[in-house]
Formats: C-alpha cells, structure tokens, sequence
C-alpha cells in the first residue's frame, strides 16, 4: 500500500522529499511516450508557486530550478519514468529545533511523530506546504500531456474571497493575475501584509474552473471525476471543503428550482450554463463537456502570532495554493484521458 | 485500471451489478481471517437503506436478501474473498422503456451511453442508487472487522437540513431515528410526502460523526484520510460538497479566531472540542483521536414532476443515503486500520 | 493489498470461493463495452477443465454452468464488472473431515491453517485445483475481447510429457486432443489408467503456443511479457518451472551458437523459426509478433496410494491444466493489448 | 497501469532512468520508519554488481556512488518514499550512434522503438542492464528492513553452470565468491576471458537459496510466493527459465517417487530435505519455514562477434546477474513479510 506518496491511477505522480531535506521531486510513470517537453512551462508552473515572488507570501527564498533525470530524450518523453528533482537551497533546519520540542497548534509535526514514531520536524519535514511542489511539477507533465490531444483544454483557478474579504473574479478569461484588475491586486496585497504585520492569517476559497474539457471523463462508480477531484484537492494540507457545481446552496433548493428549469427552458445555451453552475460539468460521475466548475475551501495558516512575524509564513495560504490546484486537476484530467482509452471494444 | 468499481486499498470492496439486472452484489478482499461473521448486523444495514419502508421513500418493494456464496466457514472470515449477492426481485425493467429514448433530466442516462456505446437503460442501469446497497455490505463487513479491534468505535449519521427545513439534531448518541426526537420525525415525514404529491424533491445537509477512532490513521500525503472519506462521499451519485469540521465556514475567518483559541485557552476539554468543531478530528491528514466530524451536500433527487408521481422515487435521498454515508466511512476506517500496520518497523 | 486473489492490471479477474463452499466465481473488470459475449465458448472452455469428462481424470461429478450475474445486457459487454458464478453442487465435504486432523502430504492444507489460524479444509478449501475453474472464465471472456481486435489470435497448448513419457506433438494446428492422433490418444488414456489403479501419479511437461500474437505487448522493466505470463503460470498449484523459447537449454549454448545464426543467415522465415524456438517470441519483454513458446513443469498430484484410490483425484493434473494455462495466457495477452492503447501520445 | 516499472505490492520499488541518460534511481515506497540505515550495505551491494570489477566482464568504469534524496534522518527511515539516486559518469553515448540505425540482433532495441515510436537508443537506454542497479538499490533497502525482524534470514545465490561448464558449489555457507574455491573460481575467470578473445559468449544457470525464511510468507492465489519470485526473475533481461525446488526433473517422476518418501520415511530432517529438494521451501504457494531453492536460466550475452571485442560487454551475465538476483528476492520477501501482517484479525 505504498501509494501513500502517489497521485493517479494511469498517469501516476510519485512524490517524494522533505521540506529541509536534500531535495524534493516527482517521478511521473505512465505518461506516453512522444510528448513534447515543454521546460519553460515546467519552470514557469514552479514560478507561481514559490515563495518569496510577492508581498505578502513567505519570504523563503528558492529558486526552485527542476532538474530532469530521466524519461526524456531529444525534447521527448521516452513512456519511461520522468524523474524531476528540485534541490533545497535555503534550508535552515536550525529555525526548527523547538518544534522538535514542542509542536506547533494546527500543523502535523505532533501527529507525524505519534504515527511513525520517527519523524523529520524540520520544517514540517514532508507534512510542509512545500511538498506541493511536487505537484506542480507533475502538474506541468500532465498539461504538456492533454495539449497535445486536447490543445484548447485549459484550467484558470481564482480567489474567489480571502477571510472576510470577497472578491470578484473580474474576468475569467483575460490573463489577470488572480482573475482581478490591478487596482484591486493591490488592495488584497494590502490586506495581506497587514495580516502578516499583526502576525495573523486568514483562509479563503479558490474558485478552480476547466474549459474545453472533452466529454466522457471520469469512471462511473468508484472513480467519479468528481471524487478524484476533491480527493486531489484534499489532498492537499490546508482544505476544509470542497464544492462542485452548485454545491452546497443545491442542498437548500428544490428539485424544480434545480433541474426544472433545464426542462422547462432548455436552449442549448442556457443548457450549458445550467450543467456548469448546477452540476458543475459533471454528471453521473463522468465530465458533460461544459466548463467544470469547483470550489475549495482552506483554513487559516496554522502559523500565527509570533511564529507568523519571526518565520517565512504565509498570511493566507490560498494565493499560493492556486497553481497547486491546477496541477492537481490538470494530473486528474489527464489521468482520466489516458483511462477513457480503454471504456470501448476499438 | 479496473478499479473503476473499487473501492478502498487493502480492505477493498469490488461493486457489481446492474439496477434491473439479475443481481447486485459485492467481493469484499483485504478482510483479515478470523472475524466473526455477524448474518444480522448486515441484514440490518441493508434494511435501513432499502427503499420501501418508510413514508416519503421509494415504493420499490426488494426485500434485498443478502446471499453469502464464498469467503464465511464456520461464521468466521477465512481471510479469502468474500462474495455477497443480493438478486433484484421487482425489477421492472419495462418502466424504463422511454429511456432508451429520452434520457432524464439530471440523470446519468445520456454521458453513460455515450461513454460506452452500449448501456443499460434500465432504472439507470449501474448508475442507479440501487448500487449502494454494495456499499452498504462492504460496510457492514468492515464495521465488523472495526469491531473486534475497535469496540467502542461508532459511526453516526444525522440529517442537518432537508432543503429550506433546518434541522436541529437533538441527540446524538441515543438511537434516535435521523438524531430527532419522535415529534420532529414525524414532521419531516410530512414534509416529504408533501413534496412527493407535489411532484417535486429537495437536497440536503447529512453529517457524519465518529467517536472513538485510533489515532494515526490516514497516510500523510496521497492518501490524506480527509481526502479518502470525502473521495468516498463523493462517489455517491447525488453529492456536491464535502467539509471537514470546520469546513467552509473557516475559510471566511482569521488565524487568531481559529488556532489562537488552541494556544490561549487550550485545556484538555477544550482541546479536544476544538479539534473535532474546527479541524474536524484530522490533522496533517491523519486521525487525532478526537471525533471526526464532516458534512455531505445532496443536490434534489433528478426523477421530478411527471416522473417524480409516477415512478418509484424518494422526493429526497438524504435520508435513504445515510447508510450509504456510515457504510463509506467504515470501510475507509478499516482500510487505514490496517494500513497503519504498515506504518512501523516493528 | 487486497489483489492476493486479482489477476491482471487492467484487464482484470478477482477470483472467490472455496473449493466445497456455496459457489466460486469471478468477476471480472476492466472488459471494454461492446464485447459480444459468447455463452458457447464459455461453456466450452469449463467443460474442457472440469472432472469427470475422461477416464484418467478425478470422478466428482460437476456440471459447472456459469450463471451470469451483472455486466452483460442484449448479448454485449456493458463495461461494468462481470460477475460470473458456478454452484457447487457435487460437493461431499464429509469425505474430508480427517483432513481437519491430518493434513495431506504435499497439499497446502497445513500451511493455509498455520497462516490464517482459520482455514475451510473441505478438498482443500481455497487452495484446491478446482479453484482454477475461475481462471477459465477469465480466460473465455479474455478470448471474447481479443476476437474481436485480433481475430487470427490462438493460444494451444500442448502435452510435452507426461512423467516418463515422452508426448510427441504429431499437429499443432488440427484440432486433436493435446495435439495427438487418436492411437497416441488411447496409449496416454491407458497409461494413466494404469497409474490410478496402481495409486500412483506422475507429473509432466505443458507446451503453450500463442500464434498470430501482436507485436508490442509487454511492459518493458517490471511487467516484461514473459514475466506476467510465468507468473501466471506459477499461480497454478503444481507447477514447478517455466520456460521462454529455448529455455533451459539456452544455458548451456554459447553466443555463437544461439545469436550467431540470426546474423548470419538471417532470412525472413528463418528469423521468424529462431525468434520463436530460441527468444519464444518475446525480446526485452515486448512480444515480437513471432509465435510466443512457454513450456511449464507440473509435478506429480500429491494425492497418491490410499488416498488416490479411494478419492476423486486425478493420476495426472497436467491434462487438466491445459485450459488453464491457455486460459491464463488469453488474461495476460488481454491485459496487455489493452495495456498497449497507453504507450503513445496518440 | 504505470506500474510498468514497479516492483511490490506493499514494498514498493520503482525504477527510473536510462543507461547514457542523466542518472539511474529507485523511489522505495512503503519501506516502514524507524529502520536503520546502512550505508555500507548498500554502497556494497552496488559495488558487487557493477561492471568493471573482475576479469571477464564489461570494461565500463561507474563508480555507482548512491545519493540519498529523501526518506532518510538521523539514520533512520521515515517511513516517506526514499529516493536513491547514481549518476552515470561514464556514458559513451557516441559509441551507440550506429544502433539508431541498425539495431543490435538479441537486443531489445528495435522492440522498444516500434513499441513506443520514441526511443533512447543509447546503450540499450532503458533496456540496458544498467537498470539493473536500481534493483540492488531496492533489494539492499529490502534487506535493511528485513534484518531487524528476521535477523538470521540470508539471501544466496551461486552459479550452477557457465554454458557448458558445471560448477560444484563447494560451500554454501562459506563468504566464498559464486560459492567455490579460489582454484576454481581461478578456472572460471580464464574461461570467461576466453570467450571475451573469441567474442564469444555463454549463458548459465544461477541457484538462489534462502534460509532461515519464516513461515506463512505469500498470497495463496495470485500472489503466491513462487509466482512473484519467477516474475521477480524473469523481469531481468536475459532470463529464459526459472524453477522451483525440484523443477522440471519432477515432470518426469512418479508421486510414489516425490512424495512417498514424505509419508514413508518422514523424519524431521528428511521432512526437512524434501521440503526444499522437493517443493523448494514453499507449498500452496506460501513459504514453509524450509529453505526456499530456485534456479534461474540465463540465455547467451547477445553481444557477440565484432560488437563484443570492440564494446565493453559481458561475455557472461550470470556472474553479473547474482546480485540482482538476490536482490529481487530481498524485494519479494520483504514484501510478503509486510503484506502477512494483513493475514489476521488480530
């Protein structure tokens, strides 16, 4: 049972590495052989996850610059393994040796110890946030993936509130960072930072959102993609909820404000935005075509007080989270992808 | 990748069977020898899901008589496959004609066929909540695995909120039906026959609570047990979210209001409330020891107007998938009891 | 880690039952949709394995009819789980009451009771021969799916020896009983007539040949062809060893010898005669579209003298076994081709 | 289905790299924490495979330093994936530029390029021996973990015969190298260095004995010991057969002559002996406590002629091959060692 550190059923994500250790890395089986490797994505994807790129994020400072070890060969992938690696670089285990004594509130170092016995505290050792990388990395394999087959599938992730602020997603569409103009930009790196200076955090919710994904994905009972999904997402260190489509507002509504109107004043048009803000794009388990449509909730930081205003922490992890978000659902569509080759007879 | 009906690592639960086929049933793997086999725990679980025995529920009369055909010798678990069959006996296959022609609203029916180019229409054919009932034996063979190591472990379920109607859950721990008092049964029951003469249906709120689990189950990264409960409640066919204790509510506060309570009032008492209302009685992915706490959204039942009056359909599958919810949560529990075996050198 | 009894990475078999149980079965998973399912070949292949079908073979009496339960609807594959069950009906586990106390010589029936502390020793319980059966269903439905994308696919298999007789195989393509005329035919009844009479058993040699095999199946580092097939060999009872193309013998040849050909006289019908006597028609794990030739050693039956006599046994399993280890090819190769839609981006 | 280069169920290794790529490496899953880490174990078992370091095998100077990357601290395993990395130092890829065009005869070069339409041609890339040394990283891990619950248990393996030439294995016991004296090892270094001058090559027949190997060790149906040490055996290149315990001379005997001697004569120690002359230390697929006696057949090095004087080849693999061949048995056993604490209730 050792996929404890493995995301996928076809294309398979391996992780492993410690926060403070000598690197952390992906070796991602079950890609084919063929695809065009794109580095500059690859780097780009860890980019938007690292700390130290904005106020108000940790100020750790990693180049994170991936290293390829195998499974690629003149700018294709082989179908062997890809292992990537990412060296740590500013590590400073030495910041961690109280934790060794006492546990810090809301995170894992007191649970990993109490399970195995022998635990990596340093940092969080591999319960910490920067594991995610990982992630990213095979995020980045699984896009480079469904371009190839599916070159107009894309998946956006936004904020879509950040504690008690609310946000709204401005444009979809237009590349804006965090889907907002720069005005409003500034005013959430404001909020931030003040957080950061009284040593609070805040949590918040992603708003993840695919579109142009193909039909058909997903298995009918056990692998609904609407459970690999939220099983990607919580897997994940800082979630607390997961929603699709209407989500949790369907529970309070009646069958005919719901479905009714998809009988009653059925357009193709309407139809479409029906499947997505109702079912969310899936139905059955199995993705409808329309736009996939879901939502993440993260609690606040565990690292507040004066651990927040000494250590490199984030305010509010969600900022972050979001390109972790979107490798974890590009992982999952094209897990599903490579699955559907094998629903029919030919 | 045949675990598209799989359910689990190690204790693994495989579902079979088509809604109007000859039968239904489940090969339970992974279940260790020696565990006495309990013939009334499992008609019981099955009782409590079947439809037909309660106002506002499905009229579809199966007595759902569950068949041991391998895997029990002397009424215990010979740590061999266990195989359970439960045959359909008032399948009305026929009902289901114009399906085969108009898909419904909401319903699988359509993304199935087109899927695999050839599917069975009838009541939904695999896709149908008849499936559950799978789940409810695998459940019922784990809870009774639970039991020999775990004695006082119990997994409850309790209705939150049936559409617009709040329901206060009065009692927990007695064996109140749906957690109310007679009163309050009584009225919910009216206001879903209401619904059904109606011709309309509504979702729901469900949570899930577990008292007396180990501590350390959940594997810290891939497989999280936040992540592989709310995998499992999202494999069930009319949910849209899922929360871990403090859920989405937590995303809209400050670090301070949720952890610094922890820090600054922390008592055992306490503590321990906190764990279960805020993190949900899982940290780092793992299990505290504190009750596990977590909330399910159901959209409306699909089968709504016309359908609805005439077919053999629950106005709302809260109540009937409650079951289901305490069957998926034993067996996860049961496979991350024996994977902690794992977890250690000796 | 519940694939204890699964054959197969996608396309898969989970067997059940015991051997004087309620029933054994399969159920088999990872079968495209739109299969047509043939209920004649099925039958077939459980008529050649059962007993009681030919002098020399053990006398209980089974008419082993397959029930199908799920995945099959209007004659075609639904893509969902196969269930398939065969009742035991010639069941006398009273004939095996002193196996509780004494357990055979050379039979499992001590070891299962030693690992599981509980174990059903009726014939052998689980670890019986007549487990194999479920493999012949995986088998059957394996040759369905094949048939349709590969329609000139044929496992056989062979009688090489049978204890100190040497078989030899007068025609690999007519269809004659273990390859051999009718006069060889009788000579082998006669031969293990004898034996039974004497109580005695012999072990022997199997031959399998796979012809008009595609190109490209295999996985090239840890599910080499020839690695799946030999492990499905050995997941039969008796068998003792395995060998590929030249096997053994290549051992004791240099280089020169066994390579050099190729290079030197190297003719289309010559290379295609060298792949398969000297490389049985795998290299580096990947069929090569040449005959595959396995060969596999049985020892003799464990149940001899007293034993032999009184019991239903057979003098020799080898017979037998042959649709076993044709149906345990047909598993392997489904897998793999199915496997092989995986390797290429597109 | 990624899996195609994963090795274990439970103890999981997973290899990645090409043979003139970057680097070759192993991710080990599942290993249990707090298990000490020895450096020299491993760095030795490396050293005793590699080439270069005897008379008579490829001339390819790799110092194969391993780098640990994760999972490891303070001298303990975590209990998180180990990821053990060797640089290739002396990859000649230019050697191998004539390969792309015509691929070398007994090699897997052309399989793997139709195979996967993409393919490092490099030394074999993938499909080179080299990857072998991921396996001796993983068996060294394997035995790291086995050491602390089955102290006395130890892998051996010795060679049985060179081609034509048989070999007494003198001593088994004894640290002597392939298991005979220094005279006749002197022998064989000669032949081999022959056969290097002739550009010749031999295949042979390596024996891996356990002992001291607990009881109850392997899956009864699927997984059955025997059937995942054959597969561990044949999922190295050149192996062409595998036997157990008696193996294919069994074929050609009576049962009076194999097991009667159980029943007639049966002693404790001749019980003893037969268990593993006989059955090879396993029955019912599962490990006695006896023994366990396998013998691998090795095919020719396919480097022969012009190739072999010129490249830096083997003319023997066997020699080579023990290492790994213990190696993988290391991996299957800890495995099973894992996987039978699932056995029971309790």
């Amino acid at each position: 049972m050792s996929n404890a550190n493995r995301f996928g059923e076809i294309f398979q994500v391996t992780s492993f590495g410690e926060s403070h250790g000598e690197a952390l890395g992906a070796v991602i089986e079950g890609c084919p052989a063929g695809i065009r490797f794109d580095e500059a994505l690859l780097q780009n994807c860890l980019d938007r996850r690292r700390p130290g790129t904005a106020a108000g994020v940790s100020a750790r400072q990693e180049p994170d610059r991936a290293e390829i070890l195998s499974g690629i060969f003149e700018g294709r992938t082989l179908g062997t393994p890809i292992c990537v690696v990412v060296r740590n670089q500013d590590a400073r285990p030495k910041d961690y040796d109280a934790v060794a004594i006492a546990p810090r509130a809301g995170h894992a170092d007191d649970v990993w110890r109490e399970k195995f016995g022998h635990s990596d505290h340093r940092g969080g050792g591999r319960s910490s946030g920067r594991e995610t990388l990982v992630r990213v990395i095979g995020g980045a394999f699984a896009q480079m993936f469904l371009r190839e087959s599916h070159p107009k599938l894309i998946v956006n992730s936004f904020l879509q509130s950040l504690g008690p602020m609310q946000i709204l997603i401005e444009d979809r569409d237009a590349n804006l960072r965090w889907g907002v103009r720069t005005e409003k930009f500034a005013e959430i790196e404001k909020f931030l930072l003040g957080l950061k200076t009284e040593g609070d955090s805040v949590g918040g919710v992603a708003e993840v959102v695919v579109n142009h994904v193909p039909k058909n994905l997903g298995q009918p009972v056990a692998h609904k993609l609407k459970a690999d999904l939220t099983a990607a997402y919580m897997s994940i260190g800082a979630t607390t909820g997961v929603e699709l489509g209407g989500g949790f507002s369907l529970a309070h509504k009646k069958g005919t404000e719901v479905h009714g109107t998809v009988d009653s004043e059925f357009t193709a048009a309407a139809g479409s935005a029906i499947e997505s803000s109702v079912y969310g794009g899936i139905r059955g388990g199995i993705s409808t075509g329309e736009p996939i449509v879901m939502r993440v909730a993260f609690k606040p930081t565990s690292s507040i007080l004066d651990v927040a205003k000494r250590g490199r922490h984030d305010p509010c992890i969600v900022p972050r989270a979001l390109p972790v978000l979107e490798a974890m659902t590009y992982m999952v569509l094209a897990d599903h992808v490579l699955w559907s080759r094998l629903d029919r007879a030919t």
